[in-house]
């Protein structure tokens, strides 16, 4: 493509970890640092930096680059009520702030998509970009995958939560559940779990916990698709964790090389499940046993 | 009845207010404080006390009191693997150990419920001994209910994580889910809320949270009843919540006049919600228009 991809860059390390793999594809590339969730790294790296809620200039910015395809990339909490009135009073779209204002995170975002859509833009999402920052099927890594009844459950937890709109992620130990993720994130699901399990909720003597990952069923994979990294090994290895277990295609893994070292090293599997439309471990592919 | 109820009490102020209400309609009550578990006071009016795993003093203890029936109390978490051990070597009942070591809560007390069955023990619920415990359907208390939508939500959540063998309460605010509780327990899924609530993770301009809370359908009443009591009213109001939902007798009040008072003072509703035999609000019997 000679038109550049145009990534809408939110916080956290991949908007500029997707431009990288992108460039190094020799793919011309854009970023539009959204103001308030991106990174500071990102909004000195970006082309540009607007607000999510000044649509306007959003829009003029990518017009302007002329972009073969726009992407998300990064997470993206709701905005308060004073920067929704902000937005309002200068841009007067009442239907485009409504719109931004419906429930959940997952809500805002399709607003987002909807709207890029409206103006023409096509939206793309990482895993037709960037496919090989997906977490492939079968052991990722050098650790051999343990516990497979405990990711068939989270697996199963997880795909009957999707209705709600909540849980990419759960914590599973033995044939117990410890924690379901909910806006707190990921990293402050597995310190909850820690404790407990260092106070004596949880049992010792059963098995170490597994973090159980993926994307909501039915999920527009161009918006929130759940991530992990170098990070996620460590805090998850520090809670006491036996391994991680993701939906194969479903889940991201920033720094793919360096995560996988990561849990090699502190003796933390990793595992890619196939899942089927359901949201379901896929029997019939399934690597490792599972 | 001549003979005397039996309560086997674990963690709380439960035990003792079961055993007050009971004995303030003239029933004899014996109560079995059960080591590491009951609170000081349990154990201090108890009539005995007994480790769980020393299954041989519980029942000896009870065969000696005769009871019309035996009921279980108070919050039993399980034991740590040394308890376990100790109970292996004291007692070489492997088939006991392995059914107490079961996955879950839930799990343990039914393997004690299962126990006390096969001894020929009758086990009551509290829902049977003392009804007037119970969430009445309805609004309680003098603040009037709102967000129904968030209510239904909450409801409709728990009873698909039933089968799960987790998710006793919720936390909902306008159509987002902000919590669901695990092995930590209602308060510090409450105090968690707090923090997002307070720290910006949830817009302050959507409806405050709600607490949901009712027994998983399906689930055996005479074990783990849910709770709530003048703490629970407490810590919810200090986190910015609007109200509390029950399943109308599917959840206990503990000191149910000082709950309502406490819920009026600081402007919280209490409503009872009848549900289905799913879990599912009951709409033909629904109280204020939920």
């Amino acid at each position: 493509m000679t038109q550049p991809v145009a990534i809408l860059a939110g916080g956290g390390a991949l908007p500029l970890a997707l431009a990288d793999a992108l460039r190094a594809r020799g793919q011309m590339v854009r970023v539009l640092a959204l103001r308030g969730f991106a990174d500071r790294a990102t909004r000195r790296a970006a082309d540009a930096r607007c607000g999510l809620l000044d649509p306007r200039a959003v829009l003029d910015t990518l017009r302007g680059w002329n972009p073969a395809t726009v992407t998300l990339a990064g997470y993206v909490n709701r905005p308060g009520p004073l920067a929704l009135l902000g937005a309002g009073s200068a841009f007067r779209n009442r239907d485009i702030i409504a719109r931004l204002a419906s429930s959940g995170d997952d809500g805002l975002l399709r607003g987002v998509v909807g709207l890029l859509e409206e103006q023409g833009f096509a939206v793309s999402g990482i895993h037709d970009l960037a496919p090989q920052l997906l977490a492939p099927a079968g052991q990722i890594g050098r650790v051999p995958v343990s516990q497979p009844d405990a990711i068939d459950m989270g697996l199963r937890l997880l795909s009957s939560l999707s209705p709600f709109d909540v849980g990419q992620a759960a914590v599973i130990s033995g044939a117990r559940i410890c924690a379901i993720e909910g806006p707190e994130g990921t990293d402050a699901m597995i310190a909850r779990v820690g404790k407990l399990w260092g106070g004596g909720r949880l049992p010792r003597s059963g098995h170490a916990p597994v973090l159980v990952k993926t994307a909501k069923t039915g999920q527009d994979l161009r918006i929130d698709m759940p991530v992990i990294g170098p990070r996620t090994i460590r805090r998850a290895a520090a809670a006491g964790f036996s391994g991680i277990a993701l939906g194969a295609g479903h889940t991201l893994i920033l720094d793919q090389a360096e995560t996988i070292a990561e849990a090699d090293r502190r003796g933390m599997f990793v595992v890619g499940v196939n899942l089927t439309p359901d949201g379901l471990p896929d029997v019939a592919m399934a690597p490792v046993g599972l």
